[in-house]
């Protein structure tokens, strides 16, 4: 009488978690440091100062202050600084209205979807895309479907998406910078996505909601063109979370922006609060909620990850790997040496190279790294890719 | 194209929050000393010095090591300690493997129903019942079932259980100690119902699992029979807060212990895991988690709640209220002095005493008081209430 489709969901162990296992195995063996571990997308980078400041600031407040229970929408003043922030970088006019808080992005997303469909109803991604999306949709009922990559550019492939688009479609769900390619969408490519958007809305008769992920928007590297999504479309959800942006990932906090031309933004963030309510979920914890209102601008030191791109995207492709060069995050996809991903990655780990094949990501013959390790490991890893390249692949 | 199932919650608007709303209007015009304020359930006594002093050591960890992603099913620390815990002070014979930590007893009790139910499933629970059991089962697709009370004592109204029993149930969820009657279910009432329970598995060759609701735990009064209710049934999932223990509830984090007895205990706690997975919620904050480790056995001072339900049960009987004697909590549930509770408790409003009506809680004609309130108000609100009841009531 457990339900069966959970105990299925227990069943598929995830790839990146095996090859992190096969890595914990090695590492055992000879030591951490020598094990070349890409796997996992882990900040490598201290919260600021300011974090540890404002958490022993916040545990002397009195403590039915500070532990009380947030309302159903999230504490007021933080919301309000969230709106702010937004406004002040990248000249909207949010409300606190139109913010709600979550449980990270992961939350944010599962929020946003369950808002905006009811089950049988579609929501489209582009791959390359976060696996996760999949849990996330497909346990609300309705059902995540995947556009083929532009392998090109890993930015949007408009011509299998228009062939994709029909009338079930009712979100589609886009994540700038992109886990995994480390891609940042264009100016461009938003325009044309929000144009079609508009089209296919009046086609269909319906609303169409863009759901903009964007845990990733605080680590873009010099001189990328990276558009604040909201600004080219209506009905956009942002999605965010500050566990990048201040080495967070534990403390699951982050948040929904509705944008406020949509003319029923309020009565989403309402809606967000009935979801999270449901689940039993309530608001993130106050003492998260808090912290990050007093350190709203600002981010843990995340030039490391560019000076890691840096190295890597030159080395890679000197080897004689295929890359686009990343625009954000910590993430580099190269084409594998072989068409099986899985095999490539299985050989690298005979080398201690920790990669994860990029089939569950939606793109066959790549493979992920995600450099979010000290650069010294990063520079100690390069002879080694070019070793296991040569001896395994003659290149 | 909105989610028409959230939207109608949306409108359905909170009596207790009406309350509270035309408490606060009032408490502005007044002054909140001048409101008797019995309307919200929120701690009163603040948390204990060692929580403070754990937030101050936790704060100066390292930070990725404090602020890192938890592990899917909680940090195995945490696991222990809370296993260890309740096997010290209930005899069980938990390991890490059967805790699951959560945002409160509420995530507790959604993921619980969720695990063990499917849509057009049936949970049965009992009135009185904290009116949340709604959005957190009939969201899942499976459909709660409220038993009528016993009124002479709140325990378990057996005929009616027994009468409402069919092969549709699947779970059976109780709260002891109880909001809003404030009743501990006796050991005698348990092994009843564990009795029954074993019986109506056998009728119907499945699986009923006991969902028990425990986040007033520690808050039992002098002398009171407070069973550990796991001990007497094996497939029982015991639902824990740390709100009211620590006065945290801002903070959302509880756990859910599966009983060991049950053969498939370890396969639950991955299934919740699979749940959290699904609403993007993951694990509560690594941070909350190791805070209540360090704590796990202590208390806020919650001796004033015994002493203000000593004031009011012994002044409202006085003043000829009919009340059955609260075993803990900090909810008393009188008859109210006519059968229209709603209409009571707006009568009572006049007089500045913000009492919720019963229907919410499926029993008529009765009222919470949540006397988590400072003593010497109860003192005051007392020759209040007798003016009250004896000018509209002439009692």
């Amino acid at each position: 009488m457990l339900s069966e489709q959970y105990i299925q969901m227990t069943k598929q162990k995830s790839v990146i978690r095996n090859i992190a296992e096969a890595g914990a195995k090695r590492a055992a063996e000879i030591g951490y440091d020598n094990v070349f571990d890409y796997s996992l997308g882990n900040p490598s980078v201290p919260s600021p100062e300011s974090v540890r400041n404002t958490l022993h600031k916040l545990a002397d407040m009195e403590p039915m202050a500070l532990h009380g229970y947030s309302p159903t929408l999230g504490i007021s003043s933080v919301r309000e600084a969230i709106a702010d922030s937004l406004n002040r970088r990248f000249g909207m006019e949010y409300a606190a209205a139109h913010i709600f808080p979550t449980s990270g992005a992961a939350g944010a997303v599962a929020h946003a979807v369950r808002a905006v469909t009811k089950p049988g109803d579609t929501v489209l991604t582009f791959a390359p895309f976060f696996p996760e999306y999949m849990p996330y949709i497909n346990t609300s009922g309705a059902e995540l479907k995947v556009v083929p990559a532009d392998t090109a550019s890993f930015q949007i492939n408009f011509e299998a998406f228009e062939e994709m688009c029909n009338e079930n479609v009712m979100a589609v769900l886009i994540n700038t910078p992109n886990n995994p390619s480390g891609i940042v969408y264009t100016t461009e490519t938003i325009k044309r996505l929000a144009e079609i958007l508009t089209e296919k809305e009046q086609a269909y008769g319906h609303d169409i909601f863009l759901i903009s992920d964007e845990p990733y928007r605080e680590i873009i590297f010099s001189d990328v063109d990276a558009p604040y999504v909201a600004k080219y479309y209506d009905k956009t959800m942002t999605c965010y979370s500050f566990s990048k942006s201040l080495s967070l990932p534990g403390e699951r906090i982050g948040y929904i922006a509705v944008n406020p031309a949509y003319e029923h933004a309020a009565l989403l963030v309402d809606m967000f609060g009935q979801i999270s309510r449901g689940i039993g979920h309530n608001c993130p914890t106050s003492m998260m909620q808090y912290l990050i209102a007093e350190c709203i601008d600002e981010t843990s030191d995340l030039s490391v990850y560019e000076e890691n791109k840096n190295i890597l995207y030159k080395e890679l492709t000197r080897i004689g790997f295929s890359v686009v060069e990343p625009g954000g995050t910590f993430y580099i996809f190269p084409k594998a040496l072989e068409s099986d991903a899985v095999a490539f990655c299985n050989k690298a780990l005979k080398y201690d190279l920790l990669l994860v094949p990029s089939d569950s990501f939606g793109v066959p013959g790549h493979f992920r790294m995600a450099y979010c390790v000290p650069t010294e490991k990063v520079l100690r890893s390069i002879p080694v890719i070019e070793r296991f390249a040569k001896e395994v692949y003659g290149i």
